[in-house]
């Protein structure tokens, strides 16, 4: 049952999505017509609402956290679902994991950490710029995730407070530079994932990686291809997106015999 | 530290995988040497075990959930990591959720929900076949996840004993034949993903999902490719998994307005 | 040495592309100033014209075939360089070999074809709508291309009226209801190509090959990726082209045992 | 009508090919029985020849150029057609075009150049090894197309002996050394093309081509993927070529004003 405070996402017929939070008394203006929210009160998800006399339609939905990430307020480069969901499992993180997140951006990747570490686990979120910081603890706290995250305005630098993290997830202009900092923060055999849009970044982060004691070194790259739904003329959609990042993936182990031996 | 009855990943220095559960006074041999238990016990994960004369290397880690489901014993086609965790992101899947997965071959999938849904949640997996059903079984077990996932041997044309999931996943060779069984058993905005390797199955389960009321109908496929991670020569692999299947989504409502309105 | 009458391709400092055709006293406005033809007489390709006080510039380059087809009149969907290429070479194309090509459209491919055939070999174009018919006749001549090609305005329905060609290539709405008379205007071991921007075409298409005596059916498709050209940086662009068409080839024999065999 | 002496492919009820030269009284092994040639002098290209009590079915085709690359004797990576034919279109290559082809390697750049660019052209081909040079010249007799190609035994540092070519192709371990020369050997908005199978060679290719007077300067991937042509169960197959090289095109201008001024 749909109540006051809820957030809803406003499917409409057209294909359109609009999340508003339920406020009793108030309209939103939409594409489709006056939306008034005590029509959705006390509804159900999956129900529907009709405006107006020209009857255009909503579905009533709970919005999902890929519909919350891509309606939030940001000021970054966002982390794609087809980027986030295969971090998730290749760092393997499950309930109860510690996780570091640096850096926080608007506070996506920590979300999604955090959705799944659940209160038995704890997400630890680095930020060096206080907009971001500000602008994540906002985010966080929208999406009912922030009692899971503990956010810090602070340079990693000098590295991080944690020792024997789970995993950890690298994601700031110049990763090469934090590697060190980001072994001694995990646990042997904790795994940490690093974002690397370009492969100039790609090929220092390697190289620093090699002089560490970190195996399971491997690069990846993901291709979403979306498809036109028609059943009489399936054939996939014009354009994609051709890039997001390249991802690596490393292991932690605790010292390294000499010499690269990954493939 | 490890102990008697882990499941420990042997990580050869050679990029080798051996999986083995530790036993006390047992011996596994193995292309490095042989690899004596006594000598893991009371390590800790991201040491290492060295053998022989050769001083062959073996690191110690805590399997993964992929490494469990690439090394456990299987009859059906695997789920790739890459399809697994991005149903897992698009159906939303989070602490406390009840999904239904079917069919549940070996079981890997149903891992991955019960993973994250977690003790608070349920993950329902039906399977028709007996020899499936019980492998499944074994799997959940091997990985500790059998009390979240209540396994049923049962035919889906006749519906499933639940209603008001979560999410649901369809991967059965004819999915277009159980579309509203799964309608039935989802809540009102509840996510369903359909597996379909071939173009003709994605064709014949869009017109199954248009003729009742599911929204947000999305084609999807994912192509991951692996770069060697040698910094002074970064390029592809020569060669890569070109397909797995197409994912199509869907969202239940409760009931739809006239007409295809999906892009 | 550029004369009067030569079409130049305009490459701006920007990246910018304007193909113009030379004449004497003439002027071209363009976004980086007004461009005096005079100016242009007598020099050579390679060289540049710097316009008015901002010095802007303009390098002088002969255009290429894939330079007219982007700047070419046409009212139908572009067929890509990466697939014209590849059917050039699928179909095996080569100096005095005679091709069809159906239907014509904007006269693209045909244009692709004759620049190869040349003299000693024809292309026959067959257009069955009047409007594309005039167009193709008019871009071909624009190109220089005209004598190689005979245009004819006709419906293939009823087949085509040259036997033992080379090769066929086939872009038309409904490929599949011309597979017999497009294997009959083949020499035996001839080439078809068959553009099929649809799984469902590809699927009907395949099915009629196969009633037929053809062999090394095989279905194609090609994704190329565009990078930055920024060697401090190296990556993708953002957006890609994710699909034009599906390429099927095939080859005609003259009778066929029975049975599908190709893999 | 098939002669002695002539090229056949044998193309097997099974898909596999095998290409022959044709000679009386000689009989050739294979998997599905011995083929006498005296029965395939005299037939046409299209007809088949049957085989023993098994009845095992042969289809005699002209062997395509891409037949004959895939069939050459190679000690060089080879060269896929769908860079091949897309280096060919992007390079504009035409019948009498003179063009630069380096390092020759086994020959089947060459002679794709040559069957295009006839004998009012000409492909100049530079090998400093004597064992691919004798390769190359081999097998370009063994195409027809020996005639079309002068080929060279020799080292490029020291420049090309032509000038004002058409086009030129690189593909060398270190193309980033060439860049000069080859900038010299083209004519005024001649255009280059170079294999970079690494990142890092496509880093320091563009790093060189920005300090010489090029434009248009384009980076490009290409991704073909092939599908089983099976119309009731259309989907790729399930592995791919994942790379084979980058490839790096620019165009060749008489001067340069400062700066990096492609996007």
């Amino acid at each position: 049952m749909i109540k006051e405070g809820d957030k809803v996402l406003l499917y409409g017929e057209d294909g359109s999505k609009i999340i508003i939070r339920v406020e009793a008394n108030k309209k939103k203006g939409t594409h489709l017509g006056h939306v008034d929210m005590n029509d959705i009160i006390g509804k159900k998800y999956g129900e529907q609402i009709v405006l107006g006399r020209k009857r255009r339609v909503f579905y009533l939905l709970k919005p999902t956290f890929i519909d919350l990430i891509f309606s939030m307020k940001r000021r970054t480069q966002i982390i794609y679902p087809k980027d986030a969901s295969y971090i998730l499992f290749k760092l393997d993180i499950k309930p109860g994991d510690r996780v570091i997140d640096t850096g926080v951006g608007s506070g996506a990747m920590c979300g999604a950490f955090a959705r799944i570490v659940g209160k038995e686990g704890k997400v630890y979120g680095y930020e060096r710029r206080e907009d971001f910081y500000n602008l994540a603890k906002k985010n966080l706290k929208e999406w009912g995730l922030e009692n899971f995250v503990e956010l810090k305005l602070k340079d990693i630098a000098n590295g991080f407070d944690e020792t024997n993290v789970d995993a950890l997830m690298l994601d700031v202009p110049d990763p090469y530079n934090y590697i060190q900092q980001c072994w001694s923060a995990l646990k042997g055999g904790g795994k940490m994932g690093i974002i690397c849009p370009t492969t100039n970044q790609v090929q220092e982060v390697l190289e620093r990686l090699y002089e560490m004691p970190f195996i399971e070194v491997e690069v990846w790259e993901n291709l979403m291809r979306r498809y036109k739904p028609v059943p009489e003329r399936l054939r996939p959609f014009d354009r994609m997106v051709a890039h997001t990042t390249y991802l690596v993936f490393a292991t932690k182990v605790n010292s390294k015999i000499g010499g690269v031996f990954d493939e």
